[in-house]
């Protein structure tokens, strides 16, 4: 190790605690994870510094000095402290200037950065949090715009613009997906062990939801029955058509409210994990559209810029 | 009891068996219900007899000459037997040619009412089991040709064209609001027991559906945390403005079939649970669309009329 670390990142989510150790170039020395995430733990303050013993106490003794700054849903209602939402437009100074801090014991604090909120005129508001900072970490001195897709259980659509974040929706694709499969009656004919993907299945859903969307989601997802019980489909591509039929719809509307934000001819850039992005990209393929950036976890990026921005390094 | 029986009907479903005895005149002398749906009896024909026998045993050693008549999920792949899908345009003569029978003892049978496929040029096929009873009860000499919406778990907007089903599709808005409540994200904000309806969350819902369904359910579905957690909606309003938002996308999507089928200008009857025809009544004003009827529950009749069809009575 060349580098000296300068930071504790922690992207602390629902169901998982990911920390990296970050050095003064804003590179990863080293990472860890844990399925301690936020909502698994009970027991207030005392629960949330247990996780973090657990998994990184030989880092904390080993630099009892370095800042430490987490972000995603530690900071909710249920999460260690609640952290604001901060409202977009909004830059990495913004978040940095409404961060709240912790108490982790040996005089030491952990820094939560906040959410984001987005309130569209005459509509419901929308939030997010923990994608803000991989946002942050996604920003390209050289994108002046762009909209930026953050597939997940809530997939977010991003407007970026002059290095801040202008605006957003959130998509529950990810989140409809794992309980339609799980508990309604689509996932009764699907194999109980997710197989390789089935991209024949997947395009066919894809495409469904491009040319006749028009029919309604709740239409077309009754097809993933009558597909498999007609012995259309093989009973191994009935998930992935799934899958199609809701990123389908989910480019539909997203593509839709890249226009209507101003975007359409901005850089389209994915963030998330890989083979997830992969599925997007097969998707805006069939709706024509070219991809600029599939970026992978940017949220230790993001925790290092934050950190500058909060003069914390 | 002055009318005399002749028919032993069956509405089957998957959680639910409801029993009628039918008169010559086809009026309902007496009705049952059991909880022992198709979907709840396993080990083949002996638990299906058992819950007919736990049922009216009494009714079936009275009458040991009647007719028995059933309908629903008692006809599918796991029902006692599984009856054919009968393909559109189907009339009560075609529905009466392809019943299935099943020996329940004592040398005497029960027929099962097959269901119906929808084939759409082009269009993944779709599928009803037990509606094309309810569709054939409410059948009326007057209506030449009607859209029929029959609320449910998995709702079917339907083409009536010359006392015949023509076309029909499924919207899964039930299936997807008791998921959604049960086990999404949407449902933490909601109080555990469900109060009175919220009128003007419902409207809320349904509003949001018809003025903005563009930005596509799942974007929207996601209003429903948001509003619950920046409490511009009170809790107890969450899952009303949730059923109409799913129920207002139906709309969005089922007139706009009807308008395809060429039936824009044709009757628009619901046929169903009351409570839930209430909140289609509702919503379809909000679209500005007039009901020309609503009617319950017409299994009994459409058992009646398929018994006549098929010389049983």
């Amino acid at each position: 190790m060349s580098e000296t670390a300068r930071l504790i990142g922690l992207d602390w989510g629902s169901s998982s605690l990911r920390a990296t150790l970050i050095s003064a170039q804003g590179h990863v020395l080293s990472s860890r994870q844990s399925a301690q995430g936020a909502s698994t733990l009970a027991g207030g303050p005392a629960a949330f510094c247990a996780a973090l013993d657990a998994l990184i106490a030989d880092w904390m003794t080993a630099h009892p000095a370095l800042p430490m700054l987490a972000c995603g849903m530690v900071g909710s209602q249920h999460g260690w402290r609640e952290a604001p939402y901060v409202p977009c437009p909004c830059d990495p100074a913004a978040l940095a200037a409404q961060m709240v801090a912790v108490e982790i014991g040996s005089g030491r604090r952990l820094l939560i950065v906040p959410g984001l909120v987005y309130q569209p005129e005459g509509l419901p508001p929308d939030v997010m949090r923990g994608e803000e900072t991989q946002l942050i970490g996604a920003l390209d001195p050289d994108l002046a715009e762009a909209c930026m897709i953050l597939p997940g259980t809530h997939a977010k659509w991003v407007a970026l613009r002059e290095s801040g974040v202008h605006g957003f929706a959130t998509q529950m694709s990810g989140e409809l997906f794992a309980l339609l499969r799980q508990h309604s009656v689509l996932g009764r004919l699907m194999p109980t062990e997710a197989g390789l993907p089935d991209r024949a299945g997947f395009a066919e859903g894809v495409r469904a939801a491009r040319d006749h969307g028009e029919l309604g989601l709740a239409h077309q997802l009754f097809a993933v029955r009558t597909l498999g019980l007609l012995q259309r489909l093989p009973a191994s591509g009935l998930a992935d058509y799934l899958s199609g039929l809701l990123i389908g719809h989910e480019l539909r509307a997203g593509l839709a409210w890249r226009a209507r934000a101003g975007l359409a001819a901005a850089p389209l850039v994915l963030v998330g994990e890989p083979a997830l992005c992969q599925r997007y990209e097969w998707a805006l393929q069939d709706f024509d559209q070219a991809l600029d950036a599939a970026l992978g976890n940017t949220a230790a990026a993001g925790l290092w810029r934050l950190a500058l921005a909060a003069g914390l390094v």
